[in-house]
């Protein structure tokens, strides 16, 4: 069985092993205090454009999305989120439990509009409701679609002419950049706060929080004590962005990941099956009949998405920087192969 | 300069890094739902003589300390802590943030007495006050003191009796069982929940949540991942429980940390020096006059405590799993000649 | 200008006011503890048919829903509610607050149904989501509609089969009862715990929590202290519902209320209106185009609810204890000269 | 039996049900925006000379201080408290429930000094600990203190400089302005934010927040929503503080407070009794032997505060509004009797 499970299967790129092997006995100071947590920040700070961003290292997305809503916000304000969300779908209500109620959008593929931030800022005017006060957006979204540089300006300009903070999840921003017009500068001038995807993309956990709004500074490292995101060896989270910003790492492992799933997307839209939506991404949400389904469960893992309407199913499919091209091959010659007996069976 | 700040100043345990190698490109299901986690709480369910406690792995020791105080309190419950407890003094409020009162009670050394819990029930009686829910100790103390059986058995007894948890935070839960008569066993005999600390005895990261207590096992999962304590390679976390409890490395470790500190421990008391507590742990707490402060800061870290009443000055030493012995030697040679010269000017 | 925008726009009963005046000086112990707060809750136990069940009294109905979420759950729970219900769209994010999600429900008429339950129930089965702990619901709903004793006893069954609490927020329990097959002893025998509101039918304010389920007792009031629910002079809570309870005055004015609706509604009728949904309660949501709101609008204040898809307007009216019934009469009187008019000038 | 047990014993003041029975049925809009409320408001900022203030009715003062804390403050902060404080011995943990540890500083007599805060602001200075956000005090505290105008300007000064905010609890206000030489201007001028107290003071129910730093403005009362704490039927407190404040009742009834402590604690010192804190207020904690004690008991109700360390009695008693002069005659004559009759027995 091979996975098509998700992005974080393998365990960590072999240059960072080899870079926590090599620092293993020097002593650091505890907390990010460390020179491997420095330097990472120092080239975060170079390749997003903003010389002053405050840049903090944190174990996994849901966590870092917490403290983006714990510290961010004020305790009248909700999170403008899509209803496919990160944080309404897969979160355990995280945001909730810092106290702020999403304000759910319903979207075509994942994606907020400007309509869509309209209408949610319109109907949470009174007191009888939260304050807008943040749009939360992934890209990649969890449907695997991305938001170009155009869709970002427009979110980030109707987010600062109405009073709200904008911030992007970026669990999966590698992907993102190395399948649209996207660069992290886009980011770093677009955003108020976004984060950078380590687990996601060859580190053994870790993302990197950048905050660009100075009024979101102050304190933030406070907060991450408070709640217990501060690892006491904080080098182990340095030591890896060291290594995935040093030489190109980051978007070398990006690309890999989505070429994996381009081989595996040209193939099943050859044989013309049906795309949930259009994604350039390493996430793909082909739909299968229960047939040729049936067979594919004999030879790789995937996760389940939905039953379609017409009683067809929904797959997810994920490759990664660490995915052989060559699976990506076989999958799709087994499905050929499949897809020929399917028919000749009927 | 030679580093006695605290146990995780070096990264981790050569073996560890080799056992993350070597399954480096394994495909595993994420969010520790892995064989590593499975086997690792098998070896832990064991020692501690529990075969239906519940195991859950976490990143850090606040981490750990507030998904205990979120998943096992009820809304109007507070918890009894020292004053010097980690939680009050060094958590940055994460207790109180899980919507907890902390309800403090002084203390000679760091080790809460019958005495102390019977006061704090007593005076948190109406509805005016939280109700003493649960009671927090950390076994080695912030003081580097150690309760010893027969005093958990006396809080442990308090407790149960009185309808309150009985918590124990294990970060350096390895130097106590290393220099007291306690075992595993002890814990999961007498606490409604505990957890063995990896990081401060050479794992990277890690904790291991033991739930002993049924009523407290529900849902933990859900809550691992609605505080952002769910590491999506969860693996990262079994690998290092499995090396630390598959043939007694833990152990090992930890009395190498308590065997480094007794080489200085010694030197110090035959120097005459004054201790602020009486530790057979990894901390010590010696007391020196400026001008030997003056000699040791030339050549040695440690962390400042408190000024004495009488001016001089109490400072922390920490030794670990990978604290050279012969630094020890070096620390006591260079003072018992610096407290030569000192008393030689004199 | 006559009102009907809600059941809180006149103060309260004169029996009240008269025994609020007649105790004036009495002196009574503080909290809630005084013999008025004691007679009122013995009242309701009787009535609701539940001899140990917990009566608190408390302030407003959103304060009460909040102090249900926050005493009553777990870290893990969620809460199934429907889309339209009180604490998705009113509450300004209140039971967020107290750290639990909102598993939301589309609904057609603001009643949840089993099959809701079941759906939510399943989609939330996960560690990635909230655990299912609660189900709320209004009853009267948000769009006045009334669940009968059948709707409940499924719900309950649901629930209570699935390990989950069932909760009523009864801010217009009165009307619900005056317009069913409903009695109190329903809800006595088929919630965990449920609220009589008393501000929307003839208290200054106030609102007696009934707390059935004996896991959900312990230290309520202590939670009433916390969340700054807790009036220093409960006494006048506890008068209020003494009056409403003595002699059945509560389900009289709730009588009142929805006979005043009666007259409306059946006027609305006959002039052939649309109406959002079935209503026999004190709240009723027409439809009317924009001429005939027009002139509603020169003589009386409502509240908007939505423009249909047609381009009319749903409005809402709410009756209530002291709505004359003269003003209903002309309400009618003006709506038939109104429609009349419009009908000759097209 | 007679009670000096608190100043809540008593219902209301004759005016103010009076204005409620006057206006009973006239339709009002609600949640405060009524013209009751505005009036109210627009006195209260005329007497604070703050003419922007924003101006907020609440139920109660443990709800008005976890309004402080849940609006003013960000996640990191932490709030600068006495030991004795309301919100530390009295509140159950409300604040903490928002989120926020208190920062407590032992005192003489239940002041803050500008000593505590800057011990409290250079132990709270690093990530391990809150940022000190916020000083809360009460005047009259908690022992019956009082602080004075200077006493204000050295916390107000401190506070400022030291980015910290100044909130004041007036639960006792009257009685604060009533005993010492301050005005009501002084609290526009000072802090960021105060309460004057109703609920001890002649109201049913009901403090009056003051907002006067433009930054804690926005928002409130989304905030009062959340938290449950806008009453449908907010005129009811609008009313009873115009009544208050439009002809200086408010001031008046806080006088004979203190006039009626002023007879018993001239009584209890030419007596010779000791006094826990010199108080000019309308709080009164002399210490009596048991033989006295007993005596008191078949008479008067009290607060029983603790046993001195040589064995005596230490009591409060508080007197209202409400308080009969001929009661507190009737307690020092009573008390002069018992002291020579246990005198003549020794």
């Amino acid at each position: 069985m091979y996975s098509f499970v998700n992005d974080y299967s393998e365990s960590v790129h072999p240059n960072i092993l080899k870079a926590i092997s090599d620092t293993n006995f020097v002593q650091c100071p505890g907390y990010g205090t460390d020179d491997h947590c420095k330097t990472a920040a120092d080239y975060i700070r170079k390749i997003v454009g903003v010389p002053d961003a405050d840049v903090h290292f944190i174990s996994g997305g849901t966590q870092t999305n917490l403290l983006a809503s714990a510290a961010f916000l004020r305790a009248a304000d909700g999170i403008i989120c899509a209803q496919t969300g990160h944080p309404n779908e897969w979160e355990s209500g995280a945001l909730e439990v810092t106290g702020h109620k999403l304000l759910l959008e319903p979207t075509v593929d994942g994606k907020l509009t400007v309509e869509n931030l309209q209408h949610a800022y319109d109907i949470n005017s009174t007191v009888f409701t939260p304050n807008p006060g943040m749009v939360y957006i992934s890209n990649i979204t969890e449907l695997g679609t991305v938001y170009s540089r155009e869709d970002l300006e427009k979110l980030s300009e109707f987010c600062h002419s109405h009073g709200m903070l904008f911030y992007i999840d970026g669990a999966r921003i590698g992907s993102a950049l190395a399948c649209s017009n996207l660069t992290f500068e886009d980011y770093g001038r677009l955003c108020d706060a976004f984060y950078i995807g380590g687990t996601k993309n060859g580190a053994l956990m870790g993302e990197a929080m950048v905050i660009v709004n100075d009024d979101l500074k102050p304190n933030f490292r406070r907060i991450l004590r408070q709640r217990g995101a501060m690892l006491a060896k904080g080098r182990i989270l340095g030591i890896q962005f060291e290594e995935l910003f040093r030489d190109g790492l980051f978007m070398e492992l990006a690309h890999h990941a989505n070429d994996a799933m381009t081989i595996i997307r040209e193939g099943i839209e050859n044989l013309g099956y049906d795309l949930l939506t259009e994604s350039r991404s390493n996430q793909l949400f082909p739909i299968f009949s229960d047939e040729i389904l049936k067979k594919i469960d004999t030879k790789y893992q995937y996760t389940y998405h939905h039953k379609t309407n017409d009683g067809r199913n929904c797959i997810r499919l994920v490759t990664c920087w660490a995915t052989y091209f060559e699976q990506c091959h076989a999958f799709v010659d087994d499905l050929t192969r499949w897809t020929e007996e399917v028919k000749n069976n009927k």
